[in-house]
C-alpha cells in the first residue's frame, strides 16, 4: 500500500497507521506541572522522572493533556475504527467513511474520485476461544483456513456486487451501501492527548481485546514511545 | 416489534426509539440561569420565555445542560447509530453491538441469548439525488422497487449465511462478523443534555441528511418537545 | 440560611448543597449494560450486583453515565467552587458569580437584586500540617482562634469596603471587584454523571484534600447513596 | 516581567501570554477533510481556501480539531483565568494556583520557592457602563484615578498582610488564603484545539466582555493568526 501520509508509519494487519503530527514530550508534562515555578526545563533529570511517576500514580492527569498526537489510519476496517470512536474524552476524529461522503466537499475542488472501497481480508482465521465467548485464540488457525478464506471472499464479493447492482437500478447511495460488509476499509484522522492515547493502549493492548485492535494499540504504542517514554510508561503501568 | 423499554416510544423506519428517562424542563433552564437570585420558580411566565430566547441567542449554553434525556434505540441499523456517535459533547453511549458482546457480562448472570441479528430492510428504495452525490430524493422511489428489494434481500442472506458457515468452521466470532452487512440492527442507550440533543436535531432534521437519520431526529424532537418546548424551539431555531 | 432550592439538602460548613434533580439508579446501569438483551429489569438481584462490580472493576464506564444528578450549591466559597470546575468530563456548570453577572438577564425580567455578597467565615482556624505543606490538621485548632477570627473579619470588611468605595468613585464593577476576597460565597448548579460524581468523591473525600472540599464531597456522597448504593460503592472503592 | 516560557509572547495588561507549542496549520484542516482521497497536500491553493470556508459555514468542525495550541499565561489575574476555565470542550488546563499548591510535587525535587503572590494592578480605572450593568466604558477613565489607585492598593496590601498574620498565628494555608483578593495573579498552561480557541475569541473579543479578558483574546488571536489564517478567519467570522 502506498503511504499517502507524511510521518512514521507502521503496518497494522493489511492497513497502516502513521504518526502525522505531535506536540510536546516528557518535558512538557514536567513544565506544565511546575507552571508556577520560575523557569522552564529543557532537559530531564531523575527528579523529573519521579515527578512524572508521582503525577500518574496520584491521578493528577492534567499535565499529560498538553502532549498531543495526530494519527492517520488508512485501510483499517470499520470494525477497528469503531473501537476508536468509543474513546471520546480528549479525542477528535475526522473519518473518511465511504468515499462518496467526501465528494460533496470534493466538488468544491472539482476533482472526482471513483468509488472503490477495499475490504479487510484476514490471511489467517483464528479459532474461537472456548471460555471467553468474545475472544479468539491468538496464533491458532482453524484447520480449514483455505475454505474460510473462500467463504469470506465470496461474501465480500457478493455484498459489493449487490451494491453495484442497486446503484445501477438508480437506488441512492445512502440506501445501497446498507448491503456492504462491515469489513470495508476506512480512513481516519485521530487527534488525541497523551492521556487519551495511553488509556486506549491500556484497554486495547490486552488479551481480551480483538486481535486486530490489539495490533493497532501495539503499533501506536511503538510510534509514541520515543516521544514521551517516561510518561507513557507511568500511565500505562500505573494501575495494572 | 415488542417494546422492551419502559417509556414513550416512536417507530423509526423498522426500528424504535424510546424516551426511557429524563430530568429537568424549561423551568430548570430558567432556575439555573438565575441561580444567584433568591428563589426557585415553579411556574413559567412570559419573562421566563424571553430569558430562554436571550440565552439561546447569545449562546449562554450552560443552563441548557441541566436538562438531560436517556433514549433507548432498538432495531436501528448500525449506519444510523454511527451518526449518533459523532455527537460526543455532552453525550454518553452504551451500545449493544452484536449480541455476543454482551455475553461476557451475561455469563456472570448465567443466561445466554441465542445470536440472532436482524437487519434493516427498506420498504422503498429512493432515487439518487442528481446534484448532491450524498443525498436521495425523499418520496421518489426507483422504478423497479421489487427488484431492488430482491437484490437487497439476497445480499443480506448471503452475508449472514457466510457468517454462520465461518462459525461452523470454528472461526472466532470477531473475525466471522466481518462479512456481516452494515445494515445489521443494533441497540443503543444514549444519554445526552438538551444542548446536545438540540444540536443533533438541528444538524440531522435537515434535507441534506440521510432520510433514515432524519426520521430518527424527527422522532426524538417529538418525544422531548412536551418536556421543554420553549428551550427546544429557542435552540433549534436560534441560528438557522 | 433559607433553602431556596427544592430537594434534599445538607449543610456544608456555612453553606448548603441540595440534590435538586436526578435520573436513574442501579437498575439503569444494569439495563444499559444489557441493552441488547430482550427485557428491562425492574428489580435488582444478586447477579445485578455482581454485574455492577464487574463493570467498575474492568472500567466499562459507559453504563454509569446514564445516571445523572443536579446539585445546587449555595453559600459555598469560591475557593471550594473552583475545585468543582476542575472536574470537566461529564459535567456542566452554571455559576452565579457575583450577583451583577445575573442582572443582565435579570433586566429582561425587570427585577433587580441589591448586590450583597457574603463571605465564608470559618468558626475554627485549623493548624498547618507539618510535613504536607498543602494540608491542615483536622480537628486541631490554633491556640489563638479569637485573634484569627478578628484578623479574618477585618480583612473581609476592608476588602468589601474598598469595593464599595471604588463603585462610589464611578469605577466599573468588573474592575472594582478585583479587591474582593476569594472567600466570597457563590451559587452554582452542577449537573454530572454518576461516573463524574464518583470520581470527584474519590479524589476529594481524602485526607490530602482541603477540609472544606472534603466536607462537600462527604455531603454529596450522603445525598446520592440512597439512589445507587451498589454503583457508588463499586466506583468509589474499585481502585483504592 | 521576565519571560520564563520559550515561544512568542505578548503582554496582556500587566501579565503575559506565550504560545509555547502548537501542531498543524490550514493544511492540516484540508488534509483531514480529504482523508479518504489519495494524497496529502503540502501547499494551499484557492480550492483549499474555499473548502475551509465551506467547512466552517456548514459546521463540519472535526477537521479544525486537529490543529492544537498550548499557551502559557503568567501574571494573569485569577479573574481572567476563570473565564478560560469555562471553555471546557476541547481544552485542557494545568493551573499554578497559589505557589504552595506546587510544593507538594516540588518537595519531590527538593527545591522550595518562597510564596510571593503578585496582584493585578490596573493603571487606569474605567467608568461603569450606564445601560449594561456588567460592562465598562473602554477608554473612559474615572475622574479621580489617583484616589481609585490608592484605595485599590490599600485593599490589596491589607488582604495580603492579613494572610501573613494568619500564617504567623499558625493557621493553615488553605484557610489563610481565604482573605486574599481575587486579583491575585496565577499561572496557567492551556492546551486547546483551534475550534476551541476560535470559540473563545468569538465570545471574548467582544464589546460585552470584560476588557482584561478581551485583551487576552486579542493577544491570542494575534499569536495564532500566522499559523492558520484562513481557518481562523472562517471560524471567527462564520456566524457573526
Amino acid at each position: 500500500m502506498k503511504n499517502q501520509f507524511i510521518g512514521t508509519s507502521l503496518d497494522v494487519d493489511d492497513g497502516k497507521v502513521t504518526l502525522t503530527d505531535y506536540m510536546g514530550s516528557d518535558l512538557s508534562v514536567v513544565n506544565a506541572a511546575r507552571v508556577s515555578f520560575g523557569k522552564t526545563k529543557t532537559e530531564m533529570d531523575d527528579k523529573d522522572v519521579k515527578l512524572i511517576k508521582y503525577l500518574a500514580a496520584h491521578k493528577h492527569m492534567s499535565p499529560f493533556r498538553h502532549v498531543v498526537f495526530t494519527f492517520a489510519l488508512e485501510g483499517v476496517s470499520e470494525v477497528v475504527c469503531r473501537q476508536l470512536y468509543k474513546h471520546q474524552v480528549g479525542c477528535a476524529y475526522t473519518s473518511g467513511e465511504f468515499k462518496e461522503a467526501a465528494t460533496t466537499w470534493n466538488e468544491i475542488s472539482g476533482r472526482y474520485v471513483e468509488f472503490d472501497p477495499e475490504f479487510h481480508f484476514p490471511s489467517e482465521f483464528r479459532k474461537q476461544h472456548k471460555s471467553n465467548k468474545q475472544a479468539s485464540l491468538e496464533g491458532e488457525c482453524v484447520e480449514n483456513n483455505v475454505m474460510a478464506r473462500a467463504i469470506y471472499k465470496e461474501a465480500i464479493d457478493q455484498g459489493f456486487s449487490a451494491y453495484k447492482k442497486l446503484l445501477e437500478l438508480g437506488v441512492c447511495k445512502e440506501q445501497a451501501r446498507m448491503v456492504m460488509p462491515v469489513s470495508f476499509k476506512n480512513s481516519l484522522v485521530w487527534t488525541a492527548s497523551l492521556e487519551a492515547v495511553a488509556h486506549f493502549i491500556k484497554l486495547r493492548d490486552h488479551e481480551g481485546a480483538q486481535l486486530e485492535i490489539r495490533n493497532l494499540a501495539r503499533a501506536i504504542k511503538k510510534l509514541i514511545d520515543p516521544i514521551c517514554p517516561h510518561s507513557l510508561d507511568a500511565l500505562v503501568n500505573s494501575e495494572k
